[in-house]
């Protein structure tokens, strides 16, 4: 028999979020720690023992289990392989399953790409509920994706499946942490949109709002760029547009693939979508092969950011 | 309970193939008839007559079913939709399944995508029988793909997944039938080397025995390339090395979709392998992400090809 709650944990680049979770999907506890920091054997620990705090109120003998969405994360192996997102996965391979069980008693943990737990949320709790065969993206430091295919998450072979965020947007473009050249992830993501502003700041004569917060600050940030957006600023405005036009040219790639009723965007980035929306439908649907044209619905994600990454996460553990 | 007998059939854009099969997989009887005419109500009655030619020593009503692989075909509504390869279907909706089961007393007929047939095919009796997800490719007069997932073809939401030579290979390259430009099918089919092969030749300086063929015959297909490549012409060759970049490039960017184990080859310009593999291969690992670098194997089908698609086809009956 399954105990009564479960802990849902959503690791990202800057922080991780934990919950504990009951059966109707209500997150009854919180809280947020840091992934800023090198060591990997130092977060798991800080990790364990906020599980353990929080479950507290609950007993772990009554937590059923522990659902972990992490960036590059492996459901079958439960590992976390070069998370180039996180500080302390970057370039080595963590056994983030194995180590929190043995640290919360033997406790079953169950692994996935954040993206994918994510999805699996959408699709419990949130915009998703009705849909069977879309594409999450997550717009989030990086890019993620998790692939659903009538109803179920896509793992593939090696339960890598839905690394989308590392297919080509611009041949020869933009370096990416990968290792490779002009990922979708350096342009679409909060850090891309940021390398997108410094770019388009340099390359114009003019000056903007935007370009005089960067002379200030002589750094930039994606929140940096939506709140001159918000002031009516026409480089920012344009940042958003060019970005709007990447995510749609390459999206109308990703269609013919699993052929989705929708594509559903998730994250930080997703709310500056009234900026990039327009021009992300028209270049989807200007360079998607006929079958699909205005067919593909884009959608926003209707959950708050932490519930459906912790939600997703959280179903793991049932 | 179902009956002794099937018919398979393999749609392409010069020829159709027609087979009846049996319980074990074996083709008892097969012909081949034209599709290069304009009207498409022509062909199926030639079709159908066919069938029945075909069926006589086995009993129509011992036949099961009839199963149809043909281009942008769908298996939810049974229709042929802008076949742009199929002379009669280029440009509209043909309901294919519909016409042959009223000319054949109401035989339920089930229509997919040529290449999902195909794959299915060496799902069953090829080269794919111990692999669960793999990426089906076919180099024909067009490219084709069916897409494997946990041992079952991916129709996505609207029956169409899997048309992958229609995502753009380069951007803002050859136009393409569907009416887009640098879709991967403009570059690695049949037509596509020929269309390589023409370029080279004009940009080419020097004189090759390729350029000779070209200028005798003011034509060239890719047998031509091929016939030219074993009597080692140096341009030939580089076509075919040029062909295997584009593809290793692409399929780079399809692996982080589905993660397969294996991304598969068939039809005539597959056997050319020889020629194109090891410039494939390289390309395709030196662009995918690291998580699957050197993992993804290139596989040939092992199937001839008639039986492949006719097979495929025929289990779409069972």
């Amino acid at each position: 028999m399954t105990k009564d709650y479960v802990v849902g944990i959503d690791i990202g680049g800057q922080s991780a979020k934990i919950g504990i979770v009951n059966r109707k999907g209500e997150i009854l506890a919180q809280k947020s720690i840091s992934t800023k920091m090198s060591d990997s054997e130092e977060f798991i620990l800080l990790l364990c023992n906020t599980i353990r705090e929080l479950s507290k109120a609950f007993g772990l003998e009554n937590i059923n289990g522990v659902g972990v969405g992490a960036p590059s994360s492996n459901y079958y192996t439960g590992d976390m392989v070069n998370a180039t997102n996180v500080e302390w996965g970057r370039g080595k391979t963590v056994h983030i399953a194995a180590e929190i069980s043995k640290k919360l008693d033997g406790l079953k943990v169950t692994v996935t790409n954040d993206a994918n737990a994510a999805a699996l949320g959408e699709k419990m709790y949130g915009v998703a509920k009705q849909i069977d065969n879309y594409i999450y993206i997550t717009l989030g430091t990086g890019v993620g994706s998790g692939i659903v295919i009538d109803g179920k998450l896509l793992y593939g072979s090696d339960g890598f499946a839905g690394e989308l965020g590392h297919t080509c947007a611009i041949k020869g473009g933009r370096d990416c942490g990968c290792g490779r050249k002009g990922c979708l992830e350096t342009y679409v993501s909060a850090s891309g949109v940021a390398r997108t502003a410094k770019e388009m700041i340099s390359n114009s004569g003019s000056t903007s709002l935007l370009s005089s917060v960067y002379q200030m600050k002589n750094e930039i940030t994606s929140k940096d760029v939506y709140d001159a957006a918000e002031q009516g600023d026409l480089l920012a405005l344009e940042i958003f547009k060019y970005t709007g036009r990447v995510m749609g040219e390459k999206f109308a790639d990703f269609i013919p693939f699993s052929a989705p009723e929708a594509i559903i965007l998730f994250g930080g980035l997703s709310k500056a979508h009234k900026y990039f929306m327009a021009d992300l439908l028209k270049a989807m649907n200007e360079n998607v092969v006929f079958l699909w044209k205005d067919k593909v619905k884009v959608l926003l994600s209707s959950l708050k950011e932490s519930d459906a990454a912790i939600l997703g996460a959280s179903a793991l553990a049932w």
